[in-house]
């Protein structure tokens, strides 16, 4: 009896370790250790991907000398690869190489299935890659007259014997394909496999191009972020003008859109779905791919923008008692929603929470886990409509409050959309009451030397959300304005920045003939009710929860993401709390999305966690209405923004205030 | 404490009973006991199915005295339901009429959910409805701002509560509907199912149409039977001509159109779905539906045919080794094959079985289900190509024998297809050898009085398959024809039915100058060519399972079924066997579509079936060949043919031979 040798080998970073006999090949080895290590052409040296390196000289941490003898040398297969694709420095391919005595062997980061990616979150979280769509390679039995099985029978055989799935069933598109790819491929293919359940995309040979999207479709803007679906890397990224912007500038006008127009809400679908389809081609460009390597897509937009897209009247949406179609997550055929990514590729729709709080906002609790910190967490998602969202692993709360559209620049006398041009960020010298400012486009301020030459091309055309809040809160911190949000009109007088305008008056910023500048009273009280509705919700969302404070605030949102958290606490929009733990975190909702790309169980746990949410209808809550009465004013009047008082100056509440139209000139007349 | 008075019920035919408090309603009583008592109304008194009746006096048979006062009288509802609908002398809604006394109930047939049907087979038999999709009628809760579940969410809520049905999901085009449906149908809404799993389709209201195609789609002709689903009636019926005949009169010639045009596939599936939506529109229009209520459709077909309505290119079937793209059923959307039935609808494909024996034959199978019998059967599919099927409860064969198209009346000189005109039925007196006949579309003989003037539309335009199979064995038995197939030339001075015609000799069986009728040396040749294959198939599968004979025979096929048994077997086309066991059973394939279509199980069953069938590839075994050689003659030449003879007076085996045109020739010149 030959008694076989046994070799001890040791993997990193997971220290599984074990002994084989001579000659078993590595990736065998690590596979039946259950190390981490990925392969798409199934052990035949084809992928690459399960490239290791021999750590040398290991000794005193594993108990192992590992050395270049303890492996084969470079097989036929390896050297043909490393030939054909390039092999790095002391990489192996793990299928090809054969154990030949104690060796430590460690399965970069790039070679296992479920790598970590760094997601770009308020936490920087790790998510393990998981896409629900995989690549498999397999050779397949040719038929045989004498046992005449189907051609995909035989695919699904290949992939139960060499993959180990079982029961897969196939789209008939690509059952289309199937016998020219067997037949071009040598009875070679690749398949891309969903969720272990669907064959839905073929190809000839060994394939390894598969992308997915992470949509988010805001009522302004669709963003979509081209991702690899092995690394997790975005290849490509960009945005543009959601198309149905023609159709109404806010979400409850292209409601109305639908309401007034028969056949309206086609439109819109229409609409938004080519806006999708240009950015697919767009992204693909940049990254010069294929869309037909777009193999899963995924989409998260609010309740009106994910009821569109899926082409279901949105009307419903527009009134109470506001309900959705479905509150459940979906899986549909790229081709269903007319996507020009591969048509049997799969989109998936993270599920809406509830009538107004959306896929976005579930996205955002996936990004920022709130659910998985003991720290209580408010997060302010601010668009076109604001969503909160408040708790911790205990319990999660969420609500949409009716700020209305002035933080987008609408209904406000110089307002904006954010785009080049735009005022941004605003200083007012508490002296001179001037203001210097900066717009979207320059990095300069206005009183800098080359700002004229920086903005010549762009103009200063107005004021975009975070702008005017920066203005309103740096024309408090400078006297201009009161505590109940009335511009100081006795300043008039001396000062040449505030003018009165029929019967209040207004904060001029840019004296500029053409098109001045300026803030008006109205102005304030719209960004005032905006803001105060949202501090409502928040209020009572922490009422609901039981906490009169939370540990943490995070600012998203297309708005959101660009407010300075400092000016957000002076004007009121958002509760008292430490700034070291109010941070804007971008477009937490892309995120999300991405997150849902690169790990199917996300999706599960999205749907488990929008079970659990606990809704808040605003609307119909009567404290609401008192929170928002008592919201209108700016925040230290109510002396509860300690935090706040530690690092800024706050002037003392002045008296002025606005009388009636005819009082007001009345007084007027009287200096 | 007050005692509930309890009653006695039975119920028929189930025989079923059990006591129930007094003022229970027969539904709950009867669905308590598990006696099957349809509704789709679940209760309402809406849909009339539950209907029941009261089987008064019954005392001797039951131990019950079973009179009016037994039951309720007639509730608000149920009199609402007999203004509207109408309600049959002594019928009850079970769901409106209470429990007061002892009572025998009787659920007729029409009020079982699962009643049967019977299916004209060979055995008649009787099949169970359990159709793929069913209505239900349900109420949902409508929409709460404070609990905002989605829509859909709240219909599959009521599915459970109201029907027990768990985890439901819904196709994106119905999601598009429900909110508009249920709003129409005031919160009250019908939805169909597919297998328990998935809605396929909504209604406001109440609604009752359900229906399903079976659809036989042959290369020659597509036939199709309308179904309603609760009931299992066929409601019409009607077919066409393959609109692909304009590409190519048999399957090979239309693998070949495929390989000769590139894109010939698309053309080819065109045309077939096309022909498929005209019949589709055709029994709509006839029974006057909406194709929007045809909710399933099941399709049968040769592998070819399968392959092309499902948009996949058929060339591998065109050539060894006959590779299935799959041979496992399908489901699909009605959509993804462009039925203009409800798009939502289900269509489902039976398995194939090999390269050359395709759903059809397993249509055939469930229909006469050989695998459900002691007895061994052989079922004989003549249409443009022949299948075999030989088995019973313990093994089951199948096979294709290369027949060629001379059954359909093509490579026969005076051959055409089955239509009105052709001669189908033919007596050839023995001593004058004089041919009267039948044509289709008369019922009279060419030697009957009235004959010209019923023909006189049509004429007489030539010979069908089933005709050309009747002149050949009546030729024979007249003396005609030799045991080898030669035509006896020797007649020829005698009698001035058989002519010289070049080299040979034919038969005239109508001497008509514009367009003679005449059986030539060649066109006993091709059918003696294709009866060989179809013997020696048939041989063949005996061989392999073992047996000498088989115990009955079912011809069925286009032209199978129109074959007369007796002629059949005298020509040698099938083994010996009673003629009495011998039987035309019509077009089975549509049956065993319709079958599938009735009951869901039996497309499970099939798809089971299919795998345990032993495929035999006739093309690669070498005794067929020798078979095949062997069964050229007249069958009693080998004298196995006992039950035959018992039956027709053969004629003594005569001599005459073909010799080479040269022989011949100078033979009779020698005269």
């Amino acid at each position: 009896m030959e008694i076989l040798e046994k070799h001890l080998v040791v993997f990193t970073p997971s220290g599984k370790r074990g002994h084989f006999p001579a000659g078993t090949s590595l990736l065998d080895a690590g596979r039946s250790l259950g190390v981490d290590i990925d392969s798409v052409c199934g052990g035949r040296g084809i992928c690459g991907r399960c490239q290791v390196r021999l750590v040398e000289g290991e000794f005193a941490k594993h108990g192992v000398k590992s050395t270049k003898s303890g492996l084969s040398t470079f097989a036929k297969g390896e050297v043909k690869y490393r030939e054909r694709r390039g092999l790095a420095e002391n990489r192996r391919l793990s299928c090809h190489t054969k154990l030949l005595g104690d060796v430590v062997i460690d399965v970069p980061a790039s070679s296992q299935v479920h790598s970590q990616v760094v997601v770009k979150t308020a936490d920087n979280r790790k998510i393990e890659m998981d896409p629900a769509i995989r690549l498999h390679f397999i050779t397949v039995q040719e038929p045989d007259m004498h046992n005449p099985t189907g051609d995909f029978e035989r695919v699904a055989q290949a992939l139960e014997q060499q993959w180990g799935l079982l029961e897969l069933e196939c789209d008939l598109r690509t059952l289309q394909k199937l016998q020219k790819a067997l037949r071009l491929g040598k009875w070679e293919i690749t398949v891309a496999i969903h969720r272990d359940l669907r064959i839905t995309a073929v190809w000839p040979g060994f394939h390894d191009k598969a992308y997915g999207i992470a949509v988010d479709v805001g009522s302004t803007t669709i963003a979509m972020h081209l991702c690899e679906l092995f690394s997790g890397d975005v290849v490509a990224t960009s945005g543009l003008m959601n198309p149905q912007i023609r159709y109404g500038e806010d979400l409850m006008s292209r409601v109305s859109y639908v309401m007034m127009n028969p056949g309206g809400e086609v439109v819109l679908t229409d609409a938004v779905r080519k806006g999708i389809n240009k950015l697919i081609k767009a992204v693909s460009d940049m990254a010069n791919i294929d869309p037909d390597h777009i193999l899963n897509a995924v989409f998260v937009g609010n309740p009106i923008m994910h009821h569109l897209i899926l082409g279901i009247d949105p009307t419903e949406l527009g009134g109470a008692p506001f309900a959705l179609t479905t509150n459940s997550g979906m899986t549909l055929w790229a081709s269903e929603i007319d996507l020009i990514s591969n048509p049997d590729g799969r989109a998936y729709f993270l599920p809406c929470i509830a009538g107004h709080v959306g896929a976005d906002t579930t996205a955002v609790i996936l990004s920022e886990a709130p659910h998985l910190q003991e720290r209580i967490t408010l997060i302010v998602d601010v668009g076109t409509n604001a969503e909160l969202v408040l708790g911790n692993n205990e319990r999660l709360l969420a609500a949409s409050s009716p700020t209305g559209p002035a933080f987008e620049g609408a209904q406000i006398a110089c307002g904006q959309r954010a785009a080049p041009g735009a005022i941004e960020r605003v200083r007012i010298d508490p002296i001179t009451k001037k203001a210097r400012f900066q717009v979207i486009g320059s990095a300069l301020w206005s009183d800098e030397e080359g700002f004229s030459e920086a903005t010549k091309k762009s103009g200063v055309t107005g004021i975009c959300g975070s702008g005017i809040i920066e203005a309103l809160a740096e024309m408090y911190l400078a006297g201009i304005l009161t505590t109940d949000g009335v511009i100081d009109g006795s300043l008039a007088d001396t000062c040449p920045y505030i003018i009165p305008t029929d019967r209040t008056f207004a904060y001029v910023m840019l004296d500029n003939e053409e098109n001045p500048i300026r803030v008006y009273q109205t102005d304030v009280r719209a960004i005032q009710l905006a803001k105060a509705a949202l501090y409502a919700g928040a209020k009572l969302l922490m009422d609901r929860l039981g906490v009169d404070a939370v540990d943490r605030i995070l600012l998203t949102g297309a708005f959101g993401s660009h407010i300075d958290p400092k000016y957000a606490m002076i004007l009121g929009m958002i509760p008292d709390c430490d700034l070291d733990d109010v941070n804007a975190i971008g477009n937490a909702a892309s995120t999300g999305a991405r997150i849902a790309l690169l790990n199917k169980n996300a999706r599960d746990e999205a749907e488990e966690l929008v079970k659990r949410v606990e809704k808040v209808e605003t609307a119909v809550e009567p404290t609401f209405q008192q929170y928002f009465i008592e919201a209108m004013a700016l925040p230290h009047k109510t002396a509860d923004f300690e935090n706040l008082k530690k690092i800024v100056d706050l002037p003392k509440p002045s008296t002025a205030t606005i009388v009636d139209g005819s009082g007001r000139r009345r007084r007027r007349r009287a200096k």
